[in-house]
């Protein structure tokens, strides 16, 4: 999407010297726009271990240009595929949770492999990583193609006044390579014209939504920032007219895994009529898991996150302690919506009902494991 | 309450100078306990106005001793009532929107009236604001002795196991004189030696939790420290036993108007089984509105306190940014929950449920007007 009129994407190859990967290092957001180069498979995994890239999809992409830079280094320094095994090994260790990374290893180094010799593999790792990259984006968008009548719905219902959309964490562009995926259906409303309006969660602890809110601003989007107690409040005075929020993991019952506090906007979703979709790419899907509260698994994160505020002191980022010394603190990352409160899946496929029936409806290739 | 294993007030009059009033400078905590003495009506007005002091309770019984120092500086400079009517004027264009301030005010010099000399209304002044401070106290002992059982009939049903409380802002004895009103049922359980925990939501944008916190820490009462966006999820877990929250505003039809959140915290509880207790003096009651979600007037707080946070940076207060530049923010102060959310409201007079019979049952005295 658009940064100061210009579109931008989380990642890319370096316009004038293509064994370059230029990211942006997402630890400075929302404050600084600092791009960085990525020149080695080290500094690859770096990237992802130290988080200037994070969301599930871009790791994987980072990871895969991470398997390009690899055959780079292998070429220049005549070493076969036990290096890339090694290297692939390295990426995989850095962010060991995250679903698409092992993903997108395993897809590169199957492709790598039939390379025989060293230039083909340059070439192929190449066309493997921008092909995941180019997927994501098409994923993505899709997502976005799929939502946006659901949005055009209720701009005709309220003659073309204001859509009011609440988001919760940053399931935006910077988590992907671009559109986003709860982003996305608000992008393409926002660029067919519809008038809308984006309630920013804060999403405490870390803050995601400060995220979101750079990126919709940058974009243009009409937007506000608010602390994550303040939905219901909009919902109850009809202030909210859809809430569209990402996922972690979806049951292939419907319920969602996200960000810890979006169950709390569900609930007052469904007690204001308020319609709650949620946008993910199929490959979230848990095709295990049937009971979603009782059997997804809730990372539990580090305390720091809750007791030290980042930000901008004085020009530069810094950080201040909030909670009093010695209080105990505790840090679960995400929770369980259970699907009796999701309107709606929007997916790359297209939209379904949160429930076993409608997703294997849209899915029937899947067999629920359950 | 305790702080470093001796009782601790938030406001007192000096033990060996009762012409000195002491507080605690609210505006330092939980990081720093900063004494400060008030010693003229000036320095009243300004830790009212500048938030040395918060809560209404506390806010109207600073206003009390305030115009107790009046009447010694009429005394000192041979002034009479048009002075203490000037300086009740001063006090009361410092925090226009709390209730007690005013209350407390036309108590004072009502009573201050009545003295017929300098030394006579310095007596009567001084009696008044104790009496103000002392009821306060006793009113918030009532609370928490009414909603004593409440935490008792759960130990038993867990046959003695942790009671764990969730509370949301700080409805504390820092926001009272001693007590609090949501926290005086825990410290009453604690002392009766009922083994409880507390979940405190850290109460964003102002994080009100952090005092609370600071407050059981210093007590001694077992407790952690969460994200707003938690709750739901400790809910759906079994890992909440009930809910005790203040209250800002109480329709007589039990509507409760209270910090920004409590709304989502209701709603998690009801989905969750979980009994949801308001926790209030009966001077909060409003016998005139009917409808709490139309007709209670929600403020509109200043942007910054959401767009920076304020905490410890190198041994010293300080603020973050965590907002990016130019997005919009808004920030509403309380959020209604509706009647139905709410299993029970605790008083100083007794226990009653959530709707318009069962609270006049309890002050039959009251005529609602609406």
């Amino acid at each position: 999407m658009n940064v100061n009129g210009k579109p931008q994407r989380s990642i890319w190859v370096k316009g004038d010297d293509d064994k370059i990967i230029q990211i942006i290092d997402q630890r400075y957001l929302p404050h600084f726009r600092m791009i960085h180069e990525v020149t080695t498979t080290d500094e690859a995994a770096k990237v992802i271990k130290e988080m200037y890239v994070r969301g599930a999809p871009l790791i994987g992409v980072t990871a895969a240009y991470g398997m390009y830079l690899a055959t780079l280094e292998a070429r220049e320094s005549n070493v076969g595929m036990d290096y890339l095994m090694a290297k692939k090994d390295q990426l995989f260790n850095t962010r060991p949770t995250a679903v698409n990374l092992p993903w997108a290893l395993e897809v590169c180094i199957d492709a790598i492999s039939k390379g025989s010799n060293a230039d083909e593999r340059v070439k192929i790792a190449r066309e493997t990583a921008d092909k995941i990259a180019e997927d994501d984006v098409e994923m993505c968008r899709m997502i976005g193609v799929n939502g946006l009548p659901l949005i055009e719905e209720i701009s005709k219902k309220k003659n073309g006044d204001v859509v009011n959309i609440l988001t919760h964490c940053n399931a935006g562009w910077l988590a992907t390579v671009d559109w986003g995926t709860a982003t996305s259906p608000i992008y393409h409303a926002f660029e067919a014209g519809i008038k809308i309006h984006v309630w920013v969660d804060e999403t405490r602890p870390r803050n995601q939504g400060y995220l979101t809110a750079w990126e919709l601003g940058n974009h243009g989007v009409p937007h506000t920032v608010i602390v994550d107690n303040t939905g219901g409040h909009l919902m109850q005075h009809g202030m909210v007219d859809m809430c569209i929020v990402g996922s972690d993991r979806t049951t292939y019952t419907g319920d969602v895994a996200n960000k810890i506090g979006t169950y709390l906007k569900a609930l007052a979703a469904h007690d204001n009529g308020v319609p709650f979709y949620v946008a993910l790419p199929s490959s979230t899907f848990d095709w295990d898991i049937r009971d979603g509260i009782k059997e997804i698994p809730i990372e539990t994160r580090s305390e720091d996150e809750i007791t030290h505020l980042q930000g901008v002191v004085e020009g530069n980022l810094g950080k201040v302690q909030g909670a009093p010394t010695g209080s105990p603190v505790v840090n679960y990352g995400f929770d369980v919506t259970p699907s009796k409160y999701v309107t709606g899946l929007i997916t790359e496929r297209g939209v379904c009902e949160a429930n076993e029936r409608s997703i294997l409806d849209l899915f029937p290739e899947k067999q629920p494991i359950a």
